[in-house]
């Protein structure tokens, strides 16, 4: 394992290549890794991050000063910002990921032939993922930890603002490995910040990478999904979508819409656009959109729903595909759940709608006719989560159809194989 | 719908592009088509191709006399040929794809949160398939039928060699589709026989295709592998071990080893390397060898085999890593499960691999430890196929780690998306 801060001199093809063998080496045992093993792992990081707090906020320090100098935004400020409590909520991480099910060697179906063979599918590993991320340093910890639970070695490639925090956790992480007899190099942090060293990744490391994940914002994700000569778990943007059917509840409608926008506005479960059944426009909309200009929501409607709340804003073409992970909202009148879905299928980016109705024909439709990751009935779209769908722990959401989709949890980062388990029997 | 046969004129990105929209355009209105729908369809087709026969031989006897002109293979000409056997068990073919279970709207799992939404994972189709293949002219058929089947719409690219056949065929594919009332872009044929053709498909048709699946030869499928931007379900070759334990039943293992070599040589579940426990050599190694031998088989074997059996042609380090498709096996001496272990995650192609051994613990470290998409244990390496899974049918037999692995059949060509239903619950 080469290791270095200076990139100048190096190599950034022969080291990354290192790496992906290094990984690919470390993926064999670890897939072989008793469950007991990388718990092991995993509380050992965790007390390793609690005893170094003080040097990894010595080196989030230094990573603050210098983001100040580069005058970075406060919203990458505040990601990129740890403390005692960060510190602390990051092992706690680390202890939860460690208490869930492990996922290897899982049996997923079995059945027997007439032939008496008996035929198990069972879960193992996918081998060394690509971690791409940019200002959040707990990210070294989140991914690493779930990548290891799974059964994968994983190249972790951090923004270079984040470059001390991240090296400083991942020496946590790297010790807590070595306490339970795993390969350090089953979690490797990219010690270069060369850009050149994230394409080296996206084009697989000669072919020791098995899937990438991209965590940060569009621009990232935008270029991975480009460039990427392996398969990415992610999803591009949220354009996240709540419809409000002439059937819907009027207090449920309005709880929903208020939480689904503006509980958190940055999130990628957020919604984006509210469509109102037009059947319900006398009595649904200005509640609704009252509600949203209570809670500091700007509205940017079509004229059929600005001739309802004249307080809004116009709303152009281009809103209905904008994803605002911001305080925005647009709203549109459509001619019941036909016309919402046609909408949506049209706008979408496949990741999270939700429909209010008490009509059981229209949720129907609703679920069966659009395409996105997921869909809910009578619930918030924040609860596209990992979390919230019982997984545990996420390392992201995927919007594309293959393999993963929607949360992406431990069990999302593991593969198969068959098992057959016969008496002799050839084939005829 | 463009339909024309004369490429020279014509812009085949266009074309390519619009054949594209139009798989695109049926996958919505196909992925709501009911189990019945789809079935009376496949039904259609069975009749109309049995209905055709004179037709299609026609179409197929200028193909057969094209090919005797351009000197094809002996075996090109024989995966060509039709006759009314083969358009028989063509349209047997698709009855039995009608009579599987429709995988679309199944629900894999189910659970409830403790704040009372219910979430399901269900199944949906993938979108759109591409299908490039080569000589077989009943893969139209095939292909065409299974991705139907799991609600796929789907753009088949066959080789010019086949053109008319394949042309003749789709022609009642598409008449079964409208006696069904389905869209008859749902199974279409590229028109054009430039290979320009295959490039616009591995490109993706601007995000059109979902999901490519070659079938055909190393060459075809390497190709696809290597400039594909959109997932592939694929291998490129079987390179299928099978090990003989110290603890293996003779006569099991001899006739397994004939089997898995001499069935079928030309498969890709035929085996290529045989491994035989040094711990077995005085017992095991010379009735085996003599029964492959027997059956008309060359072996080519490491210079310890070969001491006990001087018949065997020495084999080079190239061997371990060849797929004869032909009756040629390589043979080697290993020490142990562990050194069998060592030989085949170095050489496999992580198709298929089985041992022949009555000690358990020997074949669960076979099991754990090697990764491959099927691993067998007393039972022949020729049962990697589909059909002898249950699967009812196959598309073909993947060994990437992502989404498909092992026999694709309609279960495999479908995607899934979560359904969450609620009283009105909104995120903390």
């Amino acid at each position: 394992m080469l290791k270095t801060n200076d990139a100048s001199a190096l190599d950034i093809h022969a080291l990354m290549l290192e790496m992906g063998r290094d990984a690919r080496a470390a993926a064999r045992p670890l897939a072989l890794a008793s469950t007991a093993q990388k718990d092991a792992a995993l509380e050992a990081m965790a007390d390793a991050l609690v005893g170094d707090e003080a040097r990894i906020l010595a080196a989030n320090a230094i990573d603050i000063a210098n983001g100040e100098q580069n005058n970075l935004s406060a919203a990458f400020m505040d990601r990129l910002r740890l403390d005692p409590g960060r510190i602390r909520s990051m092992a706690d991480g680390l202890r939860a990921i460690a208490a869930l099910k492990d996922p290897v060697g899982d049996v997923i179906a079995a059945w027997e032939r007439p032939n008496g063979l008996k035929i198990e599918r069972v879960r193992t590993p996918l081998g060394v993922i690509g971690v791409i991320f940019e200002s959040r340093p707990n990210v070294t910890a989140d991914a690493g930890a779930l990548c290891l639970k799974a059964g994968n070695a994983v190249i972790l490639r951090g923004g270079s603002d984040s470059a001390n925090s991240s090296a400083a956790i991942h020496a946590c992480l790297a010790r807590g490995l070595k306490s339970a007899g795993l390969p350090e190099t089953t979690i490797q942090l990219v010690p270069v910040t060369d850009r050149a060293a994230v394409g080296e990744m996206l084009a697989g490391l000669d072919g020791a990478i098995d899937v990438i994940v991209p965590r940060g914002g569009k621009g990232l994700v935008g270029r991975v999904q480009a460039e990427a000569r392996v398969p990415v778990f992610a999803h591009l943007e949220g354009i996240c979508h709540l419809y409000i059917d002439r059937s819907a509840d009027l207090d449920m409608a309005r709880d929903i819409a208020v939480n689904a926008k503006m509980r958190r506005t940055g999130i990628c479960g957020a919604a984006e656009t509210l469509l109102i059944d037009r059947a319900a426009a006398e009595t649904h909309l200005v509640p609704i959109m009252q509600a949203l200009a209570d809670a500091g929501c700007e509205i940017r409607a079509d004229g059929a729903a600005r001739a309802h709340f004249l307080a809004a804003q116009p709303a152009s073409e281009e809103d209905w595909s904008t994803e605002y992970l911001d305080a925005i909202i647009s709203v549109k009148l459509v001619d019941g759940i036909e016309a919402a879905i046609d909408h949506i299928e049209t706008h979408s980016s496949h990741h999270t709608e939700a429909i209010v109705a008490e009509d059981a024909q229209a949720v129907e439709r609703f679920f069966n006719e659009i395409d996105s990751a997921i869909l809910l009935h009578n619930a918030s779209t924040q609860f596209a989560d990992g979390g919230e769908f019982g997984m545990g722990a996420e390392i992201g959401i995927a919007t594309g159809k293959m393999h993963a989709r929607g949360p992406v949890g431990v069990e999302q980062l593991t593969s198969f194989k068959y098992r057959v388990r016969g008496t002799g029997q050839i084939r005829p």
